[in-house]
């Protein structure tokens, strides 16, 4: 039997970094030894974990060599490409939750209920995939293993959080801020986010799409495994504080139903369905926050076209849209 | 020349009707007398017009046959009902913005700058269109015109001053509520609204539809004049309290590019192209506010289907998307 992995966080004061250590807590993750890892500002900050106090050490190549066998990372695109570096030659797993590596043809994308498989030969180096694609793949897999699916149209209703801690502070002030009729400056968003919505997040490309927005696309064709999928998406940050909305329209292969669909959705693990329009039951954010399933309802015919059909996804960005799905794939890959 | 109307503004006191007093006095609406009538409760209130102050005077089937040749209406459906009933025989025009005779065939369903012509020969009694389907309906003609359309796919983020001012209110008190820890009970709304996104407006119908959502649907088709036309559409209520924005999909029947469609929107009269990625430019709710336009950006290809492409549409829902489009109809009809 193998021994168990020294685990490190990299990036563990971040919002991410703390769900991380919460999962390895509630999860009971199996570990011989945990180090935090953060940037020297973080350092000697403490942090609980079980019964024990733990102090933050300053990422260094050295340290981190040292003390790791499988280190989980969001700690942004430049720590990555160092992490990467610095595993070269050693037998070290990163499971990198920033977008640094994953459209990387040698990194594999995975979602442990979706890709399991792409884990196989993995080189050391893992990603996790973004938060607005992991749910919205979690739904689409069981449509296409079902019905096949031929086209995707996403408008995403996204939180602060997926801007991390700062992102939360600037619509909490900003908020107050209104109320009291005082200046504020936009720091995290390009405008105000509080009573806002601003179709935008990350910077624009040639073509007109968000960098959030062709994450969405590119990362969704990689993990299904249908580079040619057709797929498009609108991505709009609203102020909501945690947990991400999905309105799509997907196209299939099959004749199907919406009957047919909710049940091939809630029989998909970690898919929960709620749909019950008779009795204004659907997801909405603020009943999803700290939960770990990604929420499926409003499941009905497009008006518009054959074979098409509408869903709207709910799921908490912090849990299975990152710090969850990247403690599963080290769950996985032990 | 024929005499100068006499105007009653029917729910002068609620959100709508205080915009259309306001419209009427900003945009010197030809006029010879002008009678605000509301419910019982709000008989007897003073608002300004101009130099004048006018007293809110309660809706009486004599009251209001006796001072009006020209109604401008917002008080529900309710209200709407009685109206018609009350101008049989009459010669008094009635310009409803409730939901109540907008699909009825003998009652026209009018966007100025989109069917004027759907005014002829009406007979006293005409529509205004749902708030979400104006601004859609703006942006959908020019591009109905020159490239004609297969399909329109649409997810909403519509502003609580849809639901009037007890919808504000709703928002402000939550979100002081739950900046203080108090507790509170949704009573607009059908969950929580501050920091939230509620896929709910109106009631669902036995397809799983809104009554929001085939408002737009059905109101769009009627308007356009293609009852055939492929039209399916998410309604989601956010936590902003001015103007809706729109993310939509359009299917165009001829070739066209995002160059072109900037052009025939930015030539349309009412429609204001707000598109440069390269500087984050785009519409956003909070800079459409008190505005007239109809505001389109984020005009890109979409990247699922040919001839396929992705507009965002901002506008202000109380004014184009209601008391605006309304004092426009009766200036088109004098």
């Amino acid at each position: 039997m193998k021994k168990l992995p020294r685990v490190s966080i990299v990036g563990a004061t971040g919002l991410v970094g703390r769900s991380l250590l919460d999962l390895l807590a509630q999860r009971k993750f199996p570990l011989s030894e945990l180090t935090l890892f953060a940037s020297s500002r973080s350092a000697r900050k403490t942090m609980d974990f079980l019964d024990d106090e733990l102090e933050v050490e300053e990422l260094t190549a050295e340290a981190f060599r040292e003390k790791t066998d499988l280190a989980l990372c969001s700690a942004g695109r430049k720590v990555s490409y160092m992490l990467r570096d610095w595993i070269e030659g050693t037998d070290i797993v990163v499971v990198d939750n920033s977008s640094a590596f994953r459209m990387n043809d040698e990194v594999p994308l995975v979602i442990p209920e979706v890709n399991p498989e792409a884990l196989v030969g993995h080189r050391g180096y893992i990603a996790n995939p973004n938060c607005s694609t992991i749910q919205l793949v979690m739904a689409l897999k069981p449509i296409l293993d079902n019905f096949g699916l031929r086209r995707v149209v996403m408008s995403t209703y996204q939180s602060v959080s997926g801007a991390g801690q700062a992102g939360i502070d600037e619509l909490s002030a900003q908020t107050v801020a209104l109320f009291n009729q005082e200046s504020w400056e936009p720091k995290i968003f390009p405008y105000q986010i509080a009573f806002n919505a601003i179709p935008q997040i990350g910077p624009f490309g040639p073509d007109g799409y968000s960098e959030e927005e062709l994450k969405a696309t590119n990362e969704t064709r990689k993990i299904l495994g249908l580079p040619d999928l057709g797929i498009s998406c609108t991505a709009v940050r609203i102020p909501t504080f945690a947990c991400h909305g999905e309105s799509v329209m997907v196209e299939t292969e099959k004749e199907t139903s919406p009957e047919e669909l909710r049940a091939v959705l809630a029989a998909f693990p970690g898919v929960k369905v709620v749909d019950g329009p008779e009795d204004n039951l659907y997801p909405v954010p603020s009943m999803t926050v700290d939960l770990n399933d990604v929420f499926v309802g409003r499941i009905r015919r497009d008006l518009s076209a054959p074979n098409s059909f509408h869903l709207w996804i709910v799921a908490d960005n912090v849990l299975k849209g990152a710090a969850l799905n990247a403690v599963q794939i080290a769950e996985a890959l032990l």
